[in-house]
């Protein structure tokens, strides 16, 4: 047996020659059939408008639908087919793929092609867009399986097969009762490995998991991450299956919440990409922006009061860049810490109590260690490159050294507190403490610096 | 028909009231079936370790490994059971979770417990463990499907059953051929609604997506979610099925690899949780602030360069913090917009450059609309607060407002172009642009600003 090495696969390529082959409908279908949707939503991406017309008769609109699911051109591409098609194809798609398509279309558009939907996935997408962005029945789908409880096994596998043509989650099955209301739950392993006499209520899981359609997304999204199930239903308030979460909602999902909290952890109202036009970027940037500009001013102010002291000794400012940036990273990190924590833990009193003690702890420890260094390198620094007496250097660089120790243990305690605060006011600590911390450590830092500076070299030792 | 609202699930109250109620064994089992795993696993964490060694013998090995999969705390219940029937309780679990438990325990448990583990969990255990932690084999499961490929449908479904009782990813259904190599996949759907007569080849996608065992999670993350698929096979160099990369697993991937870069942008080097000890907490932290300590001591020794400007005109200094605050805000967007997009797409050199004069211009619109806002406000401060003459506040304010709209095109520019550079050269961009960035900014906003005065105020004005 000849041994060889993994190569990355190129589909990709394979794809566009076989599109660009001149192949027979029939001929080209059994050759793509054996690819991913992905792929040849990839391939399709790289491919001039007018070979894509040419291609989407070949494919038909339901294999069309499959295909676009998976990029994020989809609405790009239905601007090359007609109304008609165009509706066809969005009413094959999964109902929350169809309303991310409709979506990225223009109102006009968008309008004319739900007139044109057929019943079903009509009703489906405007059931999903009656729901808030951060609610989850915005991201369910309509495409589950659903049987009555009173069937038998081999009603059920029956029921199952029927369904499975038309909705391709078939990884659980749900369970109703005679109203209609969400039952439980079965397992597809279950039922595929269950014998014809046993009895289909022992394969229900009752107390399977749900989610209600108006829950939060933030808040429920935890919580469907650890049942690390294929798919979670959706009830309505009257306890009936609107929809399912699958994985890849939930990996979607996560993805958002997170790229989000990242955002904000950098100023930014809101996640950017690429595509976004200048204007747009600048409104997710400027808030935060324009709020640090009043905040710097305060800080600005309270600065002006050391201007005696920066008269007399004029070396110190020198250090007054580095104790601040030094103390809002020490925020910025305990800021950070507390965000992960509070996303993704309950935390009690005590625990809320014991986070602050540690990133205190840490921000004593982390100061000490560094205020010393500061101390020893500043010291040197003052006495030889800028030619001072070596007393009059260490004074100076223990007011820096002091001061950064002081500076990094309150910013530690400043960003942890904030966004615990935030967070029991059910403000959003991420894009709340941002700024707000990064002021209150500016402001600390500097009083705890220039006033050591005052009162110690000028009131204490009259330099 | 009764009308009622959705109340919140209440299983894991559910499941402690079952689990304190001294119902027999098989009663007790039966209840319990009806509720998912991850509820008995939270439930369990909130009884004393008395109430759960006497629920342990009740749940039976398989059972609690099942279990346990859903919970961090299961190294933690494993030493509450003796060795060996740990070591069956982990040779029950699916491999990669079986790792996870594995590396929670203290070094001397682990060995004893993999020594005792059967053969075939022996196996995929030490398989998984071969991995690096960075690298898609650390993160597959053994639990997965195979058939050959020259099986008839019927002959298919019959192995789909048998091997569904060990293993149940059953969504995909992997085919081998003759020597074992990967050959393709079947979608279980397709499988399901097959007809006997059906040719298996059919419904085999031959060109179905896999990854290799040692290709880096960061690189091939991004891939995998796009697929959206339930599991995609982990091929060795040879060709062969390993394992697989579950949905669960993506999701996890995802949240990890987020989670490390929303660290990073915190000046954190790798993610914190809350069980750490303050030293491993500090050496995440301490890393960082000891760069940044140096580099902040270049920028000191620049500001010292400017010490007679200052010293002539006191007030500039007050708004020192303001100018450097900005610009360090408005490089650490431009970083983490830079790094979510590096992260997502595939860039070319023209969408660099785009991006870069994209950043500018943002950069540029903001510093114009911030500046002119720092001119009248600033300007307005100094002459009516700080009482000076109106021609030489605003001559103090323009040089701010000027300084921080250069400042900020230039932290634009910096916090998207150093980003790009290190990806370029393969170091990681969220590690090491958060202090290099910082710095730069620091220096160039210092430099124009106290430059600007020194020039205008100084040179030409003579103030």
């Amino acid at each position: 047996m000849q041994k060889e090495v993994l190569k990355e696969p190129t589909y990709v390529e394979e794809l566009l020659t076989l599109f660009r082959s001149n192949l027979g409908k029939e001929e080209l279908l059994e050759k793509i059939s054996d690819y991913h949707e992905s792929d040849i939503a990839d391939a399709m991406e790289q491919m001039t408008p007018e070979e894509r017309k040419k291609l989407y008769p070949l494919l038909g609109e339901e294999y069309i639908a499959e295909i676009l699911s998976y990029t994020e051109d989809a609405a790009e591409y239905l601007q090359e087919i007609n109304l008609e098609n165009a509706a066809r194809v969005i009413s094959e798609m999964d109902s929350d793929d169809a309303v991310d398509v409709l979506e990225n279309l223009d109102a006009d558009t968008k309008t004319r092609i739900v007139d044109l939907l057929d019943d079903d996935a009509e009703k489906d997408v405007k059931l999903i867009l009656s729901y808030e962005d951060d609610e989850i029945g915005s991201k369910m789908t309509t495409n589950f399986i659903v049987i009555g409880k009173n069937l038998n096994i081999r009603q059920a596998t029956h029921e199952l097969i029927r369904q499975a043509g038309e909705n391709d989650n078939i990884s659980t099955i749900y369970v109703v009762d005679e109203n209609e209301q969400y039952y439980g739950a079965i397992d597809l392993k279950d039922l595929i490995v269950a014998r014809d006499y046993q009895d289909l209520d022992n394969l229900i899981s009752t107390s399977y998991p749900y989610v209600g359609a108006h829950e939060k997304i933030s808040e429920c999204i935890e919580r469907l991450k650890d049942y690390a199930e294929d798919s979670i239903p959706v009830l309505s308030e009257e306890g009936k299956i609107l929809g399912v979460i699958t994985a890849y909602d939930i990996v979607e999902a996560v993805d958002e919440e997170m790229g989000e909290d990242y955002a904000k952890l950098a100023g930014l109202t809101a996640e950017e990409d690429l595509e976004e036009t200048t204007f747009q970027s600048m409104k997710k940037r400027l808030p935060w922006l324009i709020i640090l500009l009043f905040l710097g001013m305060v800080v600005s102010s309270v600065v002006g009061i050391f201007e005696t002291v920066v008269a007399v000794i004029p070396i110190v400012m020198c250090f007054q860049s580095l104790i601040l940036d030094m103390a809002g990273n020490v925020g910025t990190q305990s800021l950070a810490v507390t965000i992960r924590v509070l996303m993704d833990e309950n935390l009690n009193r005590k625990d809320k109590f014991g986070l602050i003690l540690k990133e205190m702890r840490i921000g004593f420890a982390n100061g000490l260690f560094l205020g010393i260094m500061a101390f020893v390198f500043i010291g040197l620094y003052v006495c030889f490159i800028k030619g001072n007496a070596l007393s009059y250097s260490f004074l100076i660089s223990g007011c820096v050294g002091v001061s950064l120790m002081l500076a990094m243990v309150i910013s530690s305690l400043v960003g942890t507190t904030i966004p615990l605060l935030f967070h029991k006011i059910k403000v959003d600590p991420a894009v709340a403490s941002g700024p707000l911390i990064t002021t209150v450590n500016d402001l600390v830092a500097v009083v705890t610096y220039y006033g050591l500076v005052w009162l110690f070299m000028i009131e204490l030792l009259k330099i």
